[in-house]
């Protein structure tokens, strides 16, 4: 290749790791943190251009994410599979993976390889990015082009505080939403603000009863649109089937009502309504299990702990062999990813439901602009790359603020931002209920 | 998207069925006609630039190639996940696809789904041959980008005669191979052209005993390469573990030992060696049991039939997901499909064996130059596209004779070319032995 602006080698790696406000939203682990760490990975090229990239940002991820960065000047930006089998090869000491279920993202047991790939997803965005850049084609021109002209979202209820314990974080309108009137009264303004036509509801925060009457009262609201409810596996088969019997005629799916795959298994078997994951199945590892004991009907796939925009659509594909649904999953996160997000989820044929995004939670944003919902529905870009636009001063704004920040806030831990209301909190062992 | 030279529109499609020489190879259903159909696909985009792609030219796909050609212009040569859409929405009169193993392809039941995706393999290929010459990059740099810089195949033996009946089609002087001293001759020929480390014989032609003995003489004159067996489904499950106990210290996998999954599993629990195939798994659909079933340790995937490199790229990955291996299958085929072949090859991380192919049976081509091997490998080309050139002069003249030919050559038919010598044979039911 000639060394025009066609030159795709990396000749530099920029990592910013950010704080980014974060609402007091509740989930069966604790709150949100008022800030979240998240981690900006820019990369430019010989050709002179730039992508940008984004994934978690707590201190592990950095550490791995400062090793990548190190290794990848002088590579392509379309060695996709090389850049893979590098991230795979990155060495993490395994006494510092915690196994339990990640305290700040409630997406299964943790391990180094999910680590790994979570990490290499933020880079593979940045190099699709200034590849699409590079050859004047938008990023799901790289996937094979798009299906369809625009993805559908849902609206991401969720039980929270009016602000956080003691006034810190950025102040917001929302309000509290503690019960059924609460979660209809926030599904209202996100039907009304963003035209999402459904509805999911994170529970696992109080007994059963209580969230069965909100997704009533939500069905009650909003009759014939789609519902959905996700306690994070904090019940028990039993619960999570008696659950299931009271709402089936109004849930779309129930998604992580159990955790582990023979307590899912258990429960598909007489629920009567599909179960969705991303605690059972999250890595590639979990599937032969979970899908030959028919555990879960949806996999809810996100790309940053699946590895990328290209692991996403190899997972759409072995879910289409074996019957399996799609949609995606969400966790806290800014505009670079819902463009990856959006950009994926346009190349899937067989995307089955609303994907999940919390970004209209997030009022801060590293981009020029919003990326903008109408009717429920994000606009698929056809400008090169991911179709975006860094803002340094953004960046530069939201990077200080992790510099100077309280180190606690550096690694997001609700269990930890609940014991500033709370000092007895303990992350609740599961079931809870 | 500007209309510069990047305009990736296709204005035009080209459909040239050929008719290429094939040697008299013999198979359990009948032997290789004189002379084999293939299908060559041209494209031409808006911007200049031309895509060449080949796959099975007999009338069957013809047809459907026709139908597909008909809809491509106006759209992108990107638009890869469109046109997989498309070409499974062509209609096919299932009453006209026979259900029985193919009679030219020994590649399991035939479907009109097996018919539209081996079609659409010819036209993705030529668009990404047309999309990397319009930016510039390599098919594999559309992939993902290579992680070997050179593929592996091996040598195919056949059983074969000198000439075909009558003496008709291309002579060449490879002469007889009917017993273990021909295969032998044949392997040392390989081994010394080409530099084939590795050998695959194509069984199910003579009794059992005859190729356990042909298989016991290659190991012996090439110690420590690897050698394997194919007999195309013709036998039961005995015969087949008798079959793996005899050569169970030599072979590196057995191919195709017996015909269907149940079969194939319960010569796998037993044989102590890898099953292989390239025809109990031959689609998606195939797969959910087989795996299940531990029917199959090594699938030979093949780019035509699994409809195109990026579904051979969705293979490999759902492969890798169930531990099974990943090699590459090949029927009679040009230097277009060999360089398509190479190019996915060079970007699926776990190929765990050398490919097979055909290629160096077919002594005509429509390129300007012949693809070569060196020590059994070939390079992987970095130019532009697939990195070869289309050669009009020859096209037209394979072209012509497909055009003047008995239509009985325009459908590949193994066993009707064996009535040429011998008027009683009909296609032998499985198993065979």
């Amino acid at each position: 290749m000639s060394t025009s602006a066609k030159d795709l080698t990396v000749t530099d790696v920029r990592l910013t790791p950010v704080l980014i406000a974060d609402p007091p939203l509740l989930n069966t682990q604790g709150v949100h943190q008022p800030y979240t760490p998240r981690l900006i990975v820019e990369i430019e090229t010989a050709g002179g251009h730039t992508g940008v990239g984004e994934t978690y940002g707590d201190g592990k991820y950095l550490a791995v994410a400062r090793v990548l960065a190190e290794a990848l000047p002088g590579s392509r930006v379309s060695d996709l599979n090389s850049l893979a089998e590098r991230a795979r090869s990155v060495a993490i000491d395994e006494a510092h993976v915690e196994t339990g279920v990640d305290v700040g993202g409630l997406r299964g047991t943790q391990s180094a390889d999910k680590l790994r790939l979570s990490v290499l997803s933020g880079f593979e965005v940045a190099c699709l990015d200034a590849f699409g850049k590079a050859v004047g084609l938008p990023v799901h021109a790289l996937l094979g082009g798009r299906v369809r002209d625009r993805v559908e979202y849902s609206a991401y209820l969720f039980y929270r505080w009016a602000s956080h314990p003691g006034g810190t974080g950025e102040p917001d309108d929302w309000g509290e939403a503690t019960g059924p009137a609460g979660i209809v009264t926030q599904a209202r303004r996100f039907a009304d603000e963003y035209g999402f036509g459904s509805f999911k509801l994170k529970g696992g925060v109080f007994p059963p009863d209580e969230e069965i009457a909100a997704v009533r009262a939500l069905a009650a609201a909003f009759p014939g649109r789609p519902v959905r409810l996700d306690p994070n596996g904090a019940w028990s088969a039993e619960t999570s089937l008696r659950v299931a019997e009271e709402l089936r005629d109004v849930l779309q799916y129930l998604e992580d009502p159990t955790s582990g795959t023979p307590a899912m298994a258990e429960v598909a078997k007489e629920a009567g309504i599909p179960l969705a994951t991303n605690m059972c199945v999250t890595t590639v590892d979990e599937i032969p299990e979970a899908f030959a004991r028919g555990a879960v009907q949806v996999v809810l796939s996100d790309h940053h702990y699946w590895g990328g925009l290209r692991a996403t659509r190899e997972l759409a594909a072995l879910c289409h062999v074996f019957g399996v649904g799609l949609s995606m999953h969400s966790n806290t996160h800014l505009g670079i990813s819902l463009a990856a997000m959006t950009h994926v989820a346009a190349t899937v044929p067989h995307l089955d439901y609303a994907c999940d995004t919390h970004y209209p939670w997030q009022t801060e944003d590293v981009l020029t602009s919003r990326i903008p919902f109408h009717e429920g529905h994000v606009r698929v870009s056809d400008a090169p790359g991911l179709g975006i636009t860094l803002d340094p001063t953004r960046l530069a704004a939201l990077h200080e603020r992790w510099r100077s920040a309280d180190p606690w806030l550096r690694d997001r831990d609700d269990a930890a931002a609940m014991r500033v209301a709370d000092p007895q909190w303990v992350t609740p062992t599961v079931p809870r209920w």
